[in-house]
């Protein structure tokens, strides 16, 4: 196997490459520089030895959604090529699409979802999502005269995060306690959060309390938007995998000595929101409904995967 | 005016006397009192009378529902009376029958309320609601091997008290953020939380986030259900008044030194359930619906509030 | 028979009297003064007596839901008098309380429902109802700087008596067409209408499109109250009666030289609110839950509607 | 204790009085007959004498809502009233004006029910009620040319009575099974149901399915009416008490020969239809709410049952 | 440039050409004409100037959204063609296509749409569209036996044409005020309305009240069908561009001199109605769901939109 | 014609073959031998002959969606096919890839479906799925400790063999009556239903009582999946066809003596589920979206079937 990729493989192992955008690139692009050196004989030599390849880099880390999105996007043509020629053109092709899809994605939906804010607007959001603080921003920057709410986000208390984020960009944010969204619904005009993972069939795996967002959101008619980058499309949901929610340690939640000791903290990471509560997904690839999820996903991974 | 008047109007002022319930109790054995040494003339003088001392005792806290239920209570037959004795003894009797009934109120409702739940449920409550938490140690001591969740309820943390007063009853109770409602709603049989006032129209107004938990209830077909002493029926929404949701000071959510001077806070203290998430109110006059809450109150406050 | 009574129920009839308060203050009145007259024997004279007179009122407008209302509140209890002197007094005080009430009842009505509109708020309004107007214009007296939509109201376009009246009050008012209702909801806090008729099991009948409004304030979480006199709770509909939907002439809706021959036109006046979209009747005894409009009826006319 | 009192518990007691109504009306008789023949000392030794008889009585069927109804109606003046004479006579008042109501009420409801019948309804009913039926049957002979759905209603198929019942009325009638109710509501305009038991926050207990048909009825904006006499509302709910949903024999879903062993049955008799699917309650007092049912109790009972 | 582009853009500026559907098909032609004609040097310089008569063609009216997808549909493998012959033929071909399917789509609705009526069906249709009218002419052709009620459609009374066009065709039609529409739903078995605009996430922009509409058909579970050639398919949207909603002169609602001058008069042309309450778009390629628009939209315009 | 398509027509007619699956690939085979052994002339001869081999297999069992499917999906390439041999080798290709999906299909749906029953998960189902029950098998053989609630599927008690075949392979297994799905509903985790047929906007056709199932589902927040393999999805209803409700023999009902001679009996043996109540489709082709279902049915036909 090149160089490339075991190096790849295992600066992600290590991590000493980290965040899902960039370890998804670091995927596409290893792949595409193992099709591009690759000096093998015939086609199916270069489709066994790009399996292998592939094998590598996903076992670096085989939980991460963005991780595979990325590989499998670049190989998603081999199956059907033709010759060496078109199976190595289409790997370097695909790779190098994926990485500037992908490098870009988070401005993009900034642009595309800045054009949803209308002037005026109270905004409200969740935890502390990239995505969709970079369509807070570029609507400020647009001078739309936005206000937005952003929640406390306990246990971790992401929202501080927020609210020093939107000030120090200028915009006018007031921070509430979960317990408020609620209450404060009444006035929001859009809500955006952003995305850890979303399923096949449109649901929305997130920050816990974004469920009670939508369902608070959709009891007042207020859209919903959820600002992600399409690799966080989970590819194994199509296999019938359930997203795990992940449960974290309960001193997040409470000092040792705030509590008793017959009392259990449960505290889950995430929750699931329904695809019903879900008005639009704004991704790099536009604004699109929950049930075009799918369709996405086998566009950008290749019918190969049924396989 | 007797001395009584003045002195219970004055312990309510000054805080001696203390608690919605205490407060109700004072002013109705104040009025019960009054009546009893009144030693006056006609019946004319004595509805003179016992309007200014039944205005004394509402001027020392003119918030407080509570107070206005127990004083109202117990002058409510006066108007109808056909003579000074008549008059004298209504007062004595109906004074006397409101401090029973709301002295044992809160562990009426506890025996009420633990009927309804049942073997092995798992119930939900948010703040630390001593009609609420009644009801759950009563199930609990009938055997009923119960489950419980608690909200931890910020920006107070009540939920931290509600945990302990659990626990140390013996209770199994699990201690979830606020955030995490919803995801744990699908694991819940019952939900049961107090209430600050409940409206005229059946509505409840009680620690933000309450109307969060009855959302997320209704959604997932969970009975909800709202344990309260009926003196916290507010006559004054009969009329119209809205219950002000107090807003309070910021440092209860950050700290100076947590947040930059840009970012404002909004910490209102309660929010409004509608009635239509309210299955019933445990109360100590029975489980009723909303739709009864107003008959409830001209029931016990007499028609001549409508004068 | 007295002659007041014939004289009422002649003036009824023949629209000297007319409006639905004051055609039942005047059935009040005229049992009252047939009270208060009375010379005859015994108590069982009395009631036979008295049974004629009202029969005598009711037949002048058999239809007339307010004048029933007058007319057996008057009498509810000379059923359980003692004596002929306990029965015509009843009747006497019975009839007067009625007539205070509901002369100052839209008055009432506008205090208690000011108090519910806050400072900013934008309301919407159908139709032309004095309650709801009397609610909109003290509130705009009270300084709250309200912003108000008003329905169009086809076909007879009431609207435009709305509008006229807010807009010399010094309301700010917007007319909308019908079809837009929708379309403004989500910039609206609160939403007034008033009342044709109201059942015993809690719903409206109002101006056709009243439920419109309903449906999308409830789909938006806009509070609907129907601002009435409890003179419009139709006792009939307590036995069943089904309140009959009036259908008029096509004339009103188009012009014959508009339309082909063929085409046909459904012109009905009211349509049927159902409770669970309604937040709170506004009424002179105070702000109720759908869920007590029967329970105020049977206390304003008496067990002895059973009999 | 007077020989009706031992022989009414005795004869309710060994099934030789069954039904309903008629334990209750034979419960309320003898109570009325205890006070018209009580020959005792004092008011205090009538009171307690009194309940003494009605405990006996109360104890041939502890669990019979409508015997605890009737008994209780009788004797709901004996705790105010001022004389043994007075006591006495409410007692006997009381009973017979209970057994007069009870009597009729089936007629009753039948006859304000079939005014909510509209020309060319067609109607669906569960399982076989009186109530509703009577309802059906009124109409039709007034001749409202009505069209029938009418359950199988498993494991017992009541509907084949009630199909039969209705066909040898005259009516046209279909029968359907009970997986069909949502196939064919898109074609019903009205739905009547019976009670078993009311609860006094206005859910519905009543033969399994009922629920279901409420469902949807409700998601296709069809009126769910309760067909039922007032004495099965439970006053033990007031108080917390949860219906007990009976369990019965496997033997009636599956004969023993059609199953495997290891497989298990469920056969619930009743379900729990929540008040927010009712539309109405057509009693013989009248169209009610559910928000209603608890008033129409305390009316008929009294104060005393707090006590 | 060809003559053929500017001709067409010059055309489609001045309204020679107008209508969606027309606009569209000319922009496409022009499109194949020059492609046909085209006698230039390499594939690069064949990019650079059909993106050239595009802009050209576009620029004639940017809003209009069936000529960008008339145009688009055109161009789209161009991107992707190996040569230049490939690239012309594919233009050819491509907007040939789009002319075919876009002639007949109409009529192709129109067939496909009636299937969906059954016989003795009630429709219920608003405003004036071919596409709906289409449908329902088609199906009283079938004879299908159809009963239908318009909306008059205020402010510009469309509900008028329609009526005529109805009843021209031998349609047993009712017209109906807008106000009426939940009033007459309960005997409505499906809906038919057109589309302005379809958003890429399955939102639908109709003529205002058409919300109202979808909300009441939901409400009593009656279908919702938008019908509508799918170059009213939004391209725009899909990267975020919100359809504004025309706001038009107040003369439309009323005349001067029937309001006083303070009045306001707000009256959008459209409104918004959500994905949620659409059960079939029936278009020239099939009845779809809301959400598969987004999909239909990106097989038509092909990838390169992205780039 | 070849014989084979001749002989395959004939068996599917005699119903030699039967099952939705079996003769969807039966036809699917027929195309591929047609093409295999085609030695026609050219191109264009191909396409008219293969349309008519398609014929006469298509005619054998006009209704039958699966075979409509299988034919389909073999011949969707011909029409782009640049030559005789290109066109042969697709449907040679394409019949066999169908023919292996479709032989799996059930294996794999309850592998992607398993995956989603969690540790301790109890389900619903209803009627006999073999696709729902592949499912719950190899949860079970997982190890996952469920426990099953089948309904009895009245009329002809498919819930029988349901009950049956679980609990020979092991599983806890409870038998409800219909009526008794909302009774149990509180207690599920998940309900799994198998499909008859799918529409192109994501409805489900299936065993009456399902939409119930779906409804009461929907209601209590429990996930409601429909397993099904795609050739179940009906290209029919692309093109506006209804799929019929087919109405049985009402002896399947009752028995003659069990009935008066005046009853009928509506006897439908499915009803619709509509989109927004199913959460999944758990397919050979993954976990999609309802609004995926047209796009997957258009990728598995090509674009031809719009010719």
């Amino acid at each position: 196997m090149t160089d490339t990729v075991k190096a790849t493989a295992s600066d992600i192992k290590e991590m000493k490459i980290r965040g899902a955008g960039r370890i998804a690139r670091a995927g596409a692009s290893a792949m595409g520089k193992f099709a591009e050196d690759y000096n093998g004989g015939s086609l199916e030599d270069f489709k066994k030895d790009i399996d292998k390849a592939k094998k590598i880099i996903l076992d670096s880390r085989p939980t991460a959604v963005s991780l595979w999105n990325g590989v499998q996007a670049s190989v998603k043509d081999v199956g059907s090529a033709a010759s060496l020629g078109e199976a190595k053109a289409s790997v370097v092709r695909n790779a190098a699409s994926f990485v500037k899809m992908s490098s870009s994605a988070v401005e993009t939906i900034a642009k595309i979802g800045a054009k949803r804010v209308e002037k005026g607007d109270t905004l409200l959001t969740h935890c502390n999502s990239s995505a969709a603080l970079g369509i807070i921003k570029e609507a400020h920057l647009q001078g739309k005269d936005i206000k937005v709410y952003a929640t406390e986000s306990r246990p971790w208390r992401q929202g501080l995060l927020t609210v020093k984020e939107l000030s120090d960009a200028g915009v006018d944010v007031t921070l509430i306690i979960d317990s408020a969204v609620r209450a404060v619904m009444k006035d929001i005009d859009k809500v955006f959060v952003g995305a850890d993972t979303v399923t096949s069939n449109g649901a929305l795996i997130n920050k816990v309390g974004t469920s009670q967002l939508a369902l608070a959101a959709n009891e007042a008619r207020v859209p919903f938007s959820v600002c992600t980058e399409t690799y966080k499309f989970s590819p194994m949901t199509i296999f019938g995998d359930m997203v795990e929610i992940e449960e974290r340690d309960c001193g997040e939640v409470v000092k040792a000595d705030e509590i008793s000791k017959g009392v259990k903290i449960y505290n889950p990471v995430f929750d699931t929101t329904p695809a019903k509560y879900i008005d639009a997904y704004i991704t790099e690839l536009g604004v699109i409904s929950p049930g075009s999820v799918y369709d996405v996903m086998v566009k950008q991974l290749g019918n190969d995967i049924f396989k």
